[in-house]
């Protein structure tokens, strides 16, 4: 174990509710540490967000915002008001001892009085090369309709959604409103959603239900132009034009790094209380989609953020610690001077 | 009552949460109506942000913002998606009935489908007309250490905080962190914070209690160079030099209009669900600070606006309601075409 002072707060992730998170921690004096990660599989540092080009429902930018360019700017943020930054991956951790300790993929492990867990979820995508292309150059594929189905692209075209829970349901009748028609393409021949939702769906006029059926290509160069789809039961093929897909088939928190040490729902969310972002584990705070399997929504996110950095905060106040941070630290600080230099990829 | 077509969704307030909410619903096609109130006493639209000259943390301004300016940007962005603003108040409304009518000051009753009520919160203050005069300059004179505490002028600072509560407590923490010295200032001769937190102010070294003690003048053009007090046993008067005061004596949600017909908390914030929005009727939803008496910051505002323009979407799919939003409609809309001409004030 590393001998280096204990940090008062460390947060882990890097999208909107850990940059939020350490943008109140420096404010406060703090000094945090933010464990960003760093580029693992189909996962990179900054959060789904880095995954949407448009961002329109963000309070504040009227004229709209890339995703990456909000988190540029949030980590700026965070950066300027003293957080330090390191771009490595929390593997491990254990919560059994005071103060806890934090095993990152490389250099040592790391002592923390609060830890914030902002790790996010990640969407579950169908598996396809060219879904998962598209989805990265913003060319009509999609895991969050609220997200990026009002987008002007998406008007008056045929849209479909591949799931069969509610949210499917929900993402179905939210793109009625902008879609000439939609598709919702499920592998059986009976939703699990909510019957008044599943109702709903198949008695909307504009939507369409492709029952017993796979998505197993998607089509085009950019945008998407269509889907190769399969009979479940018959085998036969089929394509059906669209432009734009949205994969609405789940999210994965992403809480495994955690080992079980703090208490998760049924679905690996991490449980807080009501209205607030302490976890099973004193001193063990939550927020953005790792504890959010309903809104998923950037602001949400970064108003969760905002509150366990708050409760970290008076946690280390009522405890009497962090009045005066440890500044000389063990940890390489990557230091980023201003917000264009900040760079989150 | 009004003959004119029924809104899918009226959004009541003008601060974060209004504004963000009326975003969300914009996009959802549900063509909302914001009542944004007008100027009544020391009351202004676009809440609290209002008196907030420069704030630091709202992520996604590394460079700051002022208060106005946010809630400019925030306005135009839902008028730009689709929003209507009606500059009046809501002065009373009727829940017992579907749809709900809501009257405002001048102008006939509209009916809604859903209602957010994003009404916020006033901070309570001493009274004094310097102390209101430099809170609106931003001349040193502030409800909220975490807001406006880190601000470079506070550092090295002399800072007085008014009041005896946990708000109190935690305000004088924050402020030792910037301050050269911070006093409290109570009336009475005792805390009603918890032992916990009395006990870390009393035993803090940076902290200095002023025991009934009251303020009874703010003194300074702009900054506040002193406060005049009086000992509340003894009469006696005296000055005390600060170089910036905190008023940490409460708020007061703006629930009254409601006239009981939210449940409401014991201090008459609006009760939600766990993690939810949806109150005491169902199809009215309330985010913002008239929920919040604990992390009241413009992010989480913001975050809660969205949970309720989102459970709104969703509690009027499931009814059926607002998929064809009623564009023909009696109120007048104060429209503005772009984020230049908007303007809160």
């Amino acid at each position: 174990m590393s001998a280096s002072p204990t940090e008062a707060i460390v947060i882990i992730g890097s999208g909107p509710a850990a940059w939020t998170a350490a943008i109140y921690a420096a404010r406060a004096n703090l000094n945090p540490v933010v464990f960003e990660g760093e580029p693992v599989g189909t996962e990179i540092p900054g959060g789904q967000l880095m995954l949407t080009t448009d961002i329109e429902n963000f309070p504040g930018f009227p004229e709209g915002i890339s995703g990456p360019a909000l988190m540029d700017r949030m980590k700026a943020q965070a950066v300027h008001h003293g957080t330090r930054v390191v771009s490595a991956l929390v593997t491990s951790v254990d919560l059994s001892q005071r103060p806890f300790v934090l095993t990152p993929n490389y250099s040592a492990p790391v002592t923390a009085h609060t830890v914030i867990v902002a790790t996010g979820a990640a969407a579950k995508w169908i598996g396809l090369d060219n879904e998962l292309r598209l989805a990265k150059i913003g060319g009509g594929v999609s895991a969050c309709a609220v997200c990026d189905g009002a987008a002007p692209y998406f008007r008056g075209k045929r849209l479909a959604v591949v799931g069969g829970g509610d949210t499917a349901m929900e993402e179905a009748l939210y793109l009625t409103k902008f879609a000439s028609e939609v598709f919702v393409i499920h592998r059986k021949d009976k939703f699990r959603a909510s019957k008044v939702m599943a109702d709903r769906v198949m008695t909307h006029p504009k939507i369409r239900i492709e029952w017993n059926t796979v998505v197993t290509d998607v089509l085009g160069d950019d945008p998407i132009t269509a889907l190769a789809l399969e009979d479940t039961v018959t085998g036969a093929s089929r394509e059906l034009e669209v432009g734009g897909l949205f994969v609405a088939i789940g999210h994965t928190p992403n809480t495994a790094f955690l080992g079980g040490q703090l208490e998760l729902t049924p679905f690996n969310y991490i449980k807080t209380a009501p209205w607030r972002t302490v976890t099973s584990i004193e001193g063990v705070f939550a927020a953005g989609d790792a504890i959010d399997d309903y809104y998923r929504q950037a602001i949400t996110s970064a108003g969760t953020g905002c509150m366990a950095a708050l409760e970290a905060e008076r946690w280390l106040a009522h405890h009497g610690i962090g009045e005066s941070p440890m500044l000389d630290n063990a940890v390489a600080p990557v230091m980023i001077a201003d917000a264009d230099a900040a760079s989150v990829a």
